[in-house]
Order: structure tokens, then sequence, then C-alpha cells
């Protein structure tokens, strides 16, 4: 089996996506500034293997990376409304950490859960609601420089330029992840903006588990599912990943019921 | 007379090399951590109009910026070296606590110091040293994504993200100025990337004063002389901001002599 794989954020949303869809493909090693609790772990994972830190405490995090292969660090403070504190301390100051221990540690890649905040002010009173239908023509597609709707998509910018930094300077394979909006069995209801950049957890766990798996160097990428209307492009998760969704939130309804009733 | 201009980091050299050029052009409030000595204070500056305060200090920050049109912010952690935990607290910080000040204080655009290392890791070993001589056609234009040499120049493009978001969600004008090689009197001695990436005295003073007189919304420009080799683009520092540049390292020999032997 290949090096296990260090899960920061185990016990939130994304981790728990990543770990319900592929918890059974990968040796784990979970961390999380809070106690997970025996629901939130896969089948296998042994207590050894649950680390209790916080991602800015630099000697726990290489602690954690000992014999790690790849990390996907996904730690930090999720709020978009998040206070520049926060932000500063916990997702700033502790992504630097993570890269630096990723270092120190000798693991390969790291994938950075990035976020839509990072360019959401690209959606301008002019552009939008348009850009969030099919008809529009607006794509990102990673090339753009950061445009943030708030501190939170400043200090996820932030993140991404570190990852660029440490990839640059010290080899590290780095993937950036912008991720859409994350939620389970539908997309977002009555909400298009949200429809447009749905990741379902079944097209988010296989994302990451291409970033686990696939070669690269220095990587932004958008995550979402392979949206019939969207303006995040995925060709590039395709291409340089692998990635292969397979969820579309044109197959459900405005309000989020299946269209074809099933 | 217009409102007077703030200028952070006033003591430093960049700082000098502005008060020097344009000190009896406008009415100044002078703001440094450390008190600046009578030889520092350009003619007029009166005790009042000079401030002793950490940019870092939010309260003092809004104080020093009452009544002020504009802001040059240029305090910070100078060196390309700085530790992590000075630049994130000076550097990025810093910067955030000075935006979030303008916008508090009602200023209507602010000049930000960036620098040349927040894109330095494009010089690759394979691009190098071709990009630094005229006939080598690569040009970085201020489009391109941060791709920095050192945790400094992460800082430093963190400060343009910021700089983005203050001006997309508060309606600021900020340009952010990718400082390169300042130097006085002659281009750095025996330099090759030095020179390609000069800016003189005087050109530096120019450049600012176009930041204080110029009417943009957000915009990132290189700051250099007008130099023969340079992979720089100066085009839409000129275009906006009506940058009219008078020197040009090539006028001196690579160990810094005019070549017109004045």
């Amino acid at each position: 089996m290949d090096d296990p794989v260090l899960l920061t954020g185990a016990g939130g949303r994304v981790g728990q996506a990543i770990l319900h869809g592929i918890g059974e493909a990968h040796e784990w090693r979970l961390l999380d500034r809070e106690p997970l609790s025996s629901d939130r772990l896969p089948p296998g994972v042994a207590d050894d293997d649950v680390v209790v830190a916080d991602v800015t405490d630099a000697d726990a995090m290489v602690d954690a990376m000992d014999g790690v292969g790849a990390v996907i660090h996904l730690a930090g403070d999720p709020r978009p409304e998040a206070p520049w504190n926060s932000v500063l301390e916990n997702n700033i100051d502790g992504t630097q950490t993570v890269f630096a221990a990723a270092v120190e540690a000798g693991v390969e890649k790291v994938a950075f859960a990035s976020s839509n905040h990072a360019v959401s002010a690209y959606e301008t009173d002019e552009r939008t609601p348009e850009m969030y239908r099919s008809d529009d023509d607006f794509r990102l597609d990673g090339s753009e420089l950061p445009r943030p709707g708030n501190l939170y998509g400043v200090s996820k910018a932030a993140g991404e330029t570190l990852g660029r930094y440490y990839h640059d300077a010290e080899g590290l394979s780095v993937v950036c992840v912008r991720i859409g909006n994350l939620t389970g069995g539908h997309p977002p209801r009555n909400y298009e903006r949200g429809q447009a950049m749905w990741l379902s957890h079944r097209d988010c766990a296989h994302l990451f588990d291409r970033c686990i798996r696939a070669e690269y160097d220095y990587e932004i990428v958008y995550g979402i599912s392979d949206n019939e209307r969207k303006y995040y492009s995925i060709e590039r998760a395709k291409e340089v990943l692998g990635y292969d969704p397979k969820d579309d939130s044109a197959e459900y309804t405005l309000d989020g019921e299946p269209k074809d009733g099933a």
C-alpha cells in the first residue's frame, strides 16, 4: 500500500465527504483540532491514526506528517464572513505551517482546499445573474488573478500563493482546489449561483482521490461537478488530474428535485 | 491645496527617495515606527505632521488618516530574507490594517508598495540570464499570477490581493507598484538583473507623484525606469498613471559608469 495520506480538518464538511467516498481507498492519518467521534472515522482507522492538533502548531504538523506521502489540507476557518484575525491565523498562518511542515517531513504532494470565494468578486452586478446561466459564456479557468469577495477569500488566495512559493522553492507538488458549493444528495435549492458551482459529495471524493494519485507540479483547479450551467472551467482538472465528474446540477430542478423523478 | 498625503514607512529607502523628489509638491503626513530625524523631513513639515506608530495599530492608523486624500503605504519588513512571522505581522496584517483604516477614514486612494519579489520565481534557471538582456522578449505585465521567490514576496502578493478586495468591496482606488531595484545616482553595479529592473530615485518620486494625482480603480504596475533591457512592462503605468520615466540603465556601463563620461 502507498504511504498514508494526512487529512487536516478531517471532521469538517469537506473532510467527511471525502472520507465517506474514499475512506477505504487509502491509509489515512486524520487531523482535527477537536477530537473526532467514532461516527466520523472510516472503517480501519485506529486511534493512533487520529491526531488532535492545531495546524498552526509547527511541531505537531511535522510529527503528523511522519511517513506521509500526500497531504489534503482542509483545516481552517470555513466561514465566508470570518473576521480578519481568524483567517490570518487559522487560514494564512495555518497553511504556511502546513506547507513548511510538508517540506520538512519530506512529503511529496499537498492538495490545498482553496475556495470559490478567492474569485467571487468577478461576479459583478453587470455580470450577474446572467453568468449563472448556461447561455452565458463567462468562464474562469484558474489562470486569472484572485479577486476575493471577502477576507476569507483573501486568505484562500494567500494560501494558493504560498503553495506556488513552496512548489518553486522546494519542489513540493501542490494543487489548489477552488471548491464550489458542496452539498450532498442534490444541488443547493433555489440558488442559481450555487447550482452553477455545485460539487456533489461523490465528485468531491473522486476529485481529491485524483489529487492523491495524479502527478503534477503546481496547479489551480476548480472543484465543481460537470454542471451544464457553470462559469468555472473544469478542463484543467480533467487534463492534469484525470478528474471525471459524474454529476450535473441540470439533472435537478431549480428547487433541487431530480428531473427524472427518481 | 489638495488634502494631505499620508506616507507610511517615511524613513525608509523608498520613502526618502519620494520625499527628496516631491517633498515640496504635496502636503504630507509622515508615519514611521521610529522617530524621524530632521534630516529625513522635507521643508515645511511640522512636528504635528509626523506620526510615530506601527501600521498594525488600527486606531493609530485611522487617526493618522484623518483628512487625508491619499495614502502611500511603504511600511513593512523590507528584507527579502525576512522570516515568516515578521512578514505575516508587519506586511500582511499591517497592510490589511492600512486598507481597512483607509476605508474607515474615507481616504480616496492607496498606493501600495509591492515588490519584484512577488514575481521573482518567474526567473527560472531556463530563462536566466537571457531574460535580463535586451534581446530577450520575456515580459511580465501585471496580469500574471504571483510567483514569489521568498516569503517576503508572498506577503507582497497578499497585500495586492487585499487591495483588490478593498477596491471591489469598498470602492477604494488602489494601485500596487511592484518596485524594482531602487538605487540613487546610477544602476546597481555589475548586476544584470538589477539593471533590468532599475528604478532611479527621480523616476521613483515621479511614479508615486502620479499615483497621488491620477485616477484609477485597481491596478498592478511595475515600478522601474525605462530601461532598454527589461522584463517588466511599464506600458500600464504609462497608460493609466501617466508615468513618464527619464532614466535608462543602458545609459550606464555594466559597472555603473555613465556611458557619455558625464
